[in-house]
């Protein structure tokens, strides 16, 4: 048991806190990225009382409420507070919206003098009803589901910021990154500061867990991933750690391949979050030596369902169970996804 | 030298040759995905005078001045017949249209029963004017230019066929690959058939070097990686070989992360095409040691061009170029990319 775990009080009832911790935990812990969503009925109710999307993620009792609901339905081990990785650019001032089928769009970021637009003072006020969801949230779980906040990683959230929303090619973001360092670097810095402040914040407001995504950590060159993946997501776990000694903080950077190996030995996190794509034979011999590893079953897999998915959790865990390690998917539930092979998969986990 | 060198007459001549049969080159040959397109105002002109695309495609004349183009333009080391991936779903009988800026469109195919609406017979006369393009190329070009023939890899060119086109999360394809391996199998069976006949009639057309592009092999979890990508890529390699022993073939699983060192090993390719993320050094110690290597800088570098480009076209023949290489992009050339930028990279390599 390290000095982390006895600064969290009940930890070790927490299947979840203690998988981060190192421990075998049989059978494993498991949640679900995007298990918040429109595959759940209950969901699209919630989500129609609020009216749009970024409405939800700030009315605190309803994403409390959207937060809650897998949990209950399932008995999973962990709930992941409903919100977004933009809310960080929306909280700084970016103006963006939602729009249906279409995904976000910003107001995009392109030059350095567009940096002074951005508002660093008033993030925790406009954050705020994150952390009263978060807040509810904790006094109404269980006592052995953990609670876990997140933020997008500053690489990922930039392509955002850049692009104007998502992105084939990433060519403007990159672009930017790649011919001046300085000028993306400092958009960089300001988001380090704002997803620091944001985790550490959401850990005072109830989270006991935190997750960083870095969906787009995949798309960039060795070199540019340490400068603007690796480099950026220690320097948030460290400053977080500052405040919030020994909170168990898990990496995801979807698509690094073989670069997950320095993104666990570099960052200090405490898991790695692996894509689908990520080998078993692999993950548990290069990077479950290094930390806990989280995933990794394919969200197409849990789609169809059956036997085949049934296969799939088992392989996992026959694989992963070994080491210190929490059951996921490799990216999030897919929309279309038959609630009751979210119940079969659980069933299955459970079983083993 | 291997005993292939000996069949080929001259390939002795040829750095992209000498690069595929092993030998360090220097400076290394150098080509790039995607080289003849959108990016070059002279494609525009051919690109308008065929009317669409997929005429372009069937018109020998025209396919082989595109194809010329970018050779003649920049003097590069080999030359890649103009075609597509999908001219084999094409002429097989499925349904394809091409609408600008949207991709393809293919009348999907999701169900085993539908695979008897694909006819094997006609292929070789329906592909004739890929080989009428290849014959006409090959009587122009340079001794010292090779002639690249291609196909997509099964597993690409069935997301395509059964998605209806390009996909975010290729749900239909995995769908029924992961729950009817039998059905998706009878698939993936006629797609080897036809693209092995395909590449060794391109051989046969004059191409003295092969590439499969299997540019979604990075999404399938590595038990179905090494099923509907390794597997099929292996019998096609061996199936060519039986036809023409000795044709250099490049395999290209773009985003198989930690899964290019075992496509490496168990195809018998040649080399690997590696995609931008894949690191240097890793590449030289894990697959260098095993085939040649081609790629990587990332097509957004090009398109910024400067001094970030040379800079990083620069690393990546400072460690790839100690052993056999090719240097190429991670992906195509973007079509927003200036021409000027390419001349630039190739006088970059050439200096080196």
């Amino acid at each position: 048991m390290t000095t982390r775990s006895s600064t969290h009080i009940g930890s070790r009832d927490k299947p979840l806190l203690k998988a981060l911790d190192g421990e075998i935990v049989s059978p494993p812990p498991i949640w679900l990225m995007r298990q918040a969503g429109r595959y759940l009925p209950e969901y699209r109710e919630v989500r129609k009382a609020a009216g749009d999307f970024l409405a939800l993620c700030h009315t605190p009792d309803l994403a409390a409420e959207a937060t809650l609901q897998p949990v209950r339905r399932f008995g999973l081990d962990a709930a992941i507070v409903f919100s977004d990785i933009l809310v960080v650019p929306h909280a700084l001032g970016q103006g963006i919206r939602f729009e249906e089928g279409k995904g976000p769009i910003l107001d995009a970021i392109r030059a350095r003098e567009q940096l002074k637009s951005l508002d660093k003072a008033g993030l925790d006020e406009r954050l705020s009803s994150v952390y009263a969801a978060l807040a509810r949230v904790s006094l109404a779980l269980p006592d052995a589901v953990s609670l876990i906040g997140f933020a997008g990683a500053p690489w990922t959230v930039a392509t955002y910021m850049v692009e104007g929303g998502s992105s084939r090619d990433f060519a403007v973001a990159k672009g930017w990154a790649f011919s001046d360092e300085r000028g993306f670097g400092e958009l960089i810095d300001i988001l380090v500061d704002a997803i620091a402040e944001h985790l550490a914040a959401q850990v005072d407001a109830g989270a006991d867990v935190l997750q960083i995504f870095d969906t787009w950590a995949g798309v960039l060159p060795r070199a540019q991933f340490i400068r603007w993946c690796v480099g950026p997501v220690e320097e948030i776990v460290s400053r977080v750690r500052r405040r919030h000694p020994g909170i168990p903080i898990i990496g995801f950077p979807r698509g690094a391949g073989v670069g997950y190996e320095i993104y666990a030995r570099a960052t200090g996190v405490d898991a790695v979050g692996i894509d689908s794509s990520v080998p078993l034979y692999w993950a548990a011999s290069d990077l479950q030596s290094v930390c806990a590893v989280q995933g990794n079953l394919d969200p197409v897999s849990l789609l169809v369902g059956g036997d085949a998915m049934v296969a799939h959790a088992r392989e996992i865990v026959s694989v992963l169970g070994k080491g210190p390690f929490v059951f996921n998917l490799g990216h999030g539930v897919l929309k279309t996804t038959p609630p009751d092979n979210v119940a079969a998969l659980v069933a299955t986990v459970r079983a083993l």
